[in-house]
C-alpha cells in the first residue's frame, strides 16, 4: 500500500479509538505540559527555518513565521482553554420515543480523519491538533515548507504524548504537495479538508477533490451606505470595514453607496484620509487584501442587493442605514455567511463571535458556514436503543401507531 | 449562455426571490389544490407512461411508475402536512450578545440550488417539489425517462401555482443525462446534489461531481448477535432486519455471531424458514437486496466491530444483546449512521424517526448524517445588528471585552 494511504488507514485506526475510549482531556493537559516543557526543542527547530527563510520571506511571513516564548506560551494557554471545554463528543443532541421501550438518541460524535493544510504559521500545529482531539477526530496536517523543522518538533511532542494513550496516529504531518494530492483523492478514508491559506492556494484545493472542503477562497465583502446612513457611523464603519486590517478576507473591498446620500463625500474623504485608494465603478469582485476599494453608486436597495449578489463571494455584507425596514430586507435578502447592519465586517471572525476556538471562515452552502467553532469538526450518529421492536409490528392491518413523543433536550 | 447554466441562473434569481419575499405555506396549499383539481391531466399523462413502459420494465417498477387516485390523494395530503408545517426559514437558532447594542443572530435559511436525480417514482416530484418549496430551496429535478410524461404534467401544473407567486423558476425539469453532467460541473451555481436510486446511479454522481451529495450508495447493514443475546430477540430482530423488506438499503446483509451464542442455530434455521439463503463465511461487503445473507461467526465484541468497519458501509447496525455494558460499546464504538441496540435495522428512516417527511439516508460524514429530513436542506447565516460597532474598539492596548451573553434560545 503507498504510505500516503498507509497514512490515512493508520488515522482512521488512531480515529476510531480516540474518539470512543481515550481520555481526550488527559491527553490535552499533557500535551500543554509537554510543549512547555520541551520548549528549547521548538525553539531550536523554529531558529534553523527562521535562519533559512531569513532572506527568502517577506517580513510579515517572517513575522508569522518566528515562535518566541510569548507565543508559545499562547499555544499552550490556547490548548488548556480548549481541555477545560465541555466535551463535546457523546452529547445527546435530542431524543425522541418512537414508541414504549424503543427511545431514538441523536449523539454528536467526530467527523473521522481531517485533511488540514495550512501555510507558513507553525503554532497553527497545536492548535489544529487540540481542536481535532478535543471533538475526537484524527487529523493529517501539511503545514508550509519554510516552518519544515518547527512543524516536524510540534508534531513529535504531540505524537509522544499521544503514544502514551495508544492513539499516536491521531495527529500526522504530511511532507510532500504530492502526498496532498494523494490525500484529495481518498474519499473514502479522508472526510473533510480545511485549507487555510492563500486564495490560489484554497481554489486550488477546491477543484482537485470531491471531499467536503472547510473553508472560503475569496472574501469579497460590501459595505452599502444607504440614503438613510447616519454619516458618522457610515465612516466608522466603512474605514474599520477597510484599514482596521486590509490582509484579511473580512476587510471589505467594495463600498456601494445610495444616489440620495448627502454625504457620501465625506465618507470617501475619510477613506482617502485613512490611506485607501479609491477606485470609482471598476474592479468589482477583486480582493485587494490592500489599501485599495472600489466605490459604486447604486439607484436603490435592490440594486444593492444584486450587485452583491453578483460580484460577492458570500462572505460578509453590512449595511448602514437608520431605517429599520431597509435593514430587514439587506438582513433578509441577502445570500451571505455574514450580513451586518451598522456594523463592520471586520466582526466575521470565531473569536468575536465568541466560539472560543475557530477552525476556519466557510463560504460553503451546507455543514458549516461563516466563521466555524468546533461545531464544523462535529457530526451526529443516531442510536436507537429497543427491547427486540421489529418493523413488522408498525406495518400492514393492525399496524402500531408510533409515539414520536419528544423528550427533554439535553441542549 | 448554454440551456442548463441559463436553467441554474434562473432557479438562483427564482431562489432568492422564494426564501424571502414569499408567501411559501400560500404557494403549498395552491399547489396542492391545483395537484387535485387537474387530476385527470396527470392521469392521461401517466397512462401515456405505462403503455409505453408496458412491456419494457419489471412488475415492480411498474407499480412504483403508476399514479392512481389513491397514490395521488396521498401526496395532495403529503403537500397539505408541510404546508402546515411550522416555517422553518428565519427561525433564529441562537442569539449572543458581543457587547452593549451588538447581538449576533444564527439564522436557519434554505441552502440554495438543489440538484435532484431520480428514477422512476413520479410521485417524487411533488413530494421534493413541496420539501425544497417549505424550506425556500429551488430544485432542478431529473427524472426517470419511464416517467417522462408524467414529470412533465406534475411540473407544468406545479409551475403555473409558482408562476402566479413570481417565482416559476424555483421548480424546473431537467431533461437529458448530458443536463445532469452540465449540472454536475456548476459547482458555483448548485450547492447540494440528492440522488435517490439504485446504488449505480448514486456512486456515478459521487464520482462525477465536487458539489455535496447528500445521500447514500450502498447500505450494507449488520446484525450482530451477542454471546448474551435473548434467543427469542434474536430471532424477531434478524428476520425482521433481512426479510420485513429485503430490497431497501436499510436491510441487514450479513449477521455475525458471537461464537459462545448456544442458540444460533435456532435463529439461523428461523431465517431459512423466513426463505433467507444464507451464504456461510463469505460475499461481506455486498448488498444483495433480496433474501440472501452472510453469516460469519466472531470470537469477541471487538472482532464484531473489526468486520462492521471493514465491510460495512456506514449505514445502520444493531446488536442483540441482554448485556448493558456490552451494547453500549457497541454503539458508541461504531462508527456508523445508526447504532441500534436490540431493535430491527429496518427502523433506520426518516418518517419511523418521526421526521414528518424524509429527504433521504444519507452515509456522509459532514452537513447531515442517517436519515434527513427537512434539516437537511437548510443552513444557517448570522446577522450581527450593532449601532455603529466597529473592530478597533476591541483591540490593541485598552481594548474595549466582548460580553459574549448567551441569548435566550428560540429552540
Amino acid at each position: 500500500m503507498p504510505e500516503t494511504r498507509q497514512q490515512a488507514e493508520r488515522a482512521r485506526t488512531a480515529f476510531l479509538k480516540l474518539s470512543s475510549k481515550t481520555d481526550r482531556t488527559a491527553i490535552l493537559k499533557d500535551i500543554a505540559g509537554s510543549l512547555q516543557a520541551r520548549s528549547p526543542e521548538i525553539f531550536d527547530a523554529n531558529r534553523q527555518d527562521l535562519a533559512a527563510a531569513k532572506d527568502a520571506i517577506a517580513p510579515p511571513l517572517f513575522r508569522r513565521l518566528t515562535l518566541n516564548e510569548s507565543k508559545l506560551q499562547e499555544v499552550v494557554e490556547g490548548i488548556r482553554q480548549v481541555a477545560a471545554m465541555h466535551d463535546p463528543v457523546g452529547r445527546v443532541i435530542a431524543s425522541t420515543e418512537l414508541d414504549d421501550g424503543l427511545i431514538l438518541h441523536k449523539v454528536q460524535v467526530p467527523i473521522g480523519v481531517i485533511a488540514m493544510i495550512f501555510e507558513s504559521r507553525p503554532d497553527a500545529v497545536p492548535q489544529i491538533a487540540s481542536l481535532a482531539i478535543r471533538t475526537g477526530n484524527a487529523v493529517l496536517l501539511k503545514g508550509g515548507r519554510e516552518a519544515a523543522n518547527s512543524n516536524r518538533s510540534l508534531v513529535d511532542i504531540i505524537r509522544n504524548v499521544l503514544a502514551d494513550y495508544g492513539v499516536a496516529d491521531a495527529v500526522q504531518l504530511v511532507s510532500t504537495r504530492d502526498q496532498v494530492s494523494e490525500l484529495l483523492e481518498m474519499d473514502d478514508l479522508v472526510s473533510l479538508v480545511i485549507p487555510r491559506g492563500s486564495n490560489e492556494m484554497v481554489r486550488s484545493i477546491q477543484q482537485r477533490t470531491k471531499i467536503p472542503v472547510l473553508g472560503h477562497a475569496d472574501g469579497i465583502c460590501h459595505v452599502y451606505i444607504d440614503e438613510a446612513a447616519d454619516v458618522e457611523k457610515a465612516i466608522r464603519i466603512a474605514v474599520d470595514s477597510k484599514t482596521q486590517y486590509p490582509a484579511v478576507c473580512n476587510a471589505a473591498e467594495t463600498i456601494l453607496i445610495h444616489r440620495n446620500f448627502k454625504e457620501s463625500k465625506r465618507v470617501l474623504a475619510a477613506l482617502q484620509n485613512a490611506g485607501v485608494e479609491l477606485n470609482i465603478e471598476e474592479d468589482f469582485g477583486l480582493e485587494f487584501l490592500d489599501l485599495k476599494m472600489s466605490v459604486h453608486t447604486v439607484n436603490s436597495l435592490d440594486e444593492a442587493i444584486e450587485h452583491i449578489h453578483r460580484y460577492g463571494s458570500g462572505h460578509t455584507e453590512t449595511i448602514v442605514t437608520e431605517n429599520a425596514d431597509t435593514a430587514q430586507r439587506f438582513l433578509n435578502e441577502i445570500d451571505s455567511a455574514g450580513v451586518f447592519w451598522n456594523a463592520s465586517t471586520r466582526f466575521a471572525d470565531g473569536f468575536r463571535y465568541g466560539f472560543g476556538a475557530e477552525v476556519g471562515i466557510s463560504t460553503n452552502k451546507t455543514h458549516a458556514r461563516g466563521p466555524v467553532g468546533v461545531e464544523g469538526l462535529l457530526i451526529y450518529k443516531y442510536q436507537l436503543i429497543g427491547n427486540g421492536h421489529i418493523v413488522a409490528t408498525y406495518t400492514g392491518e393492525n399496524a402500531r401507531k408510533f409515539t414520536h413523543r419528544r423528550l427533554g433536550d439535553a441542549g
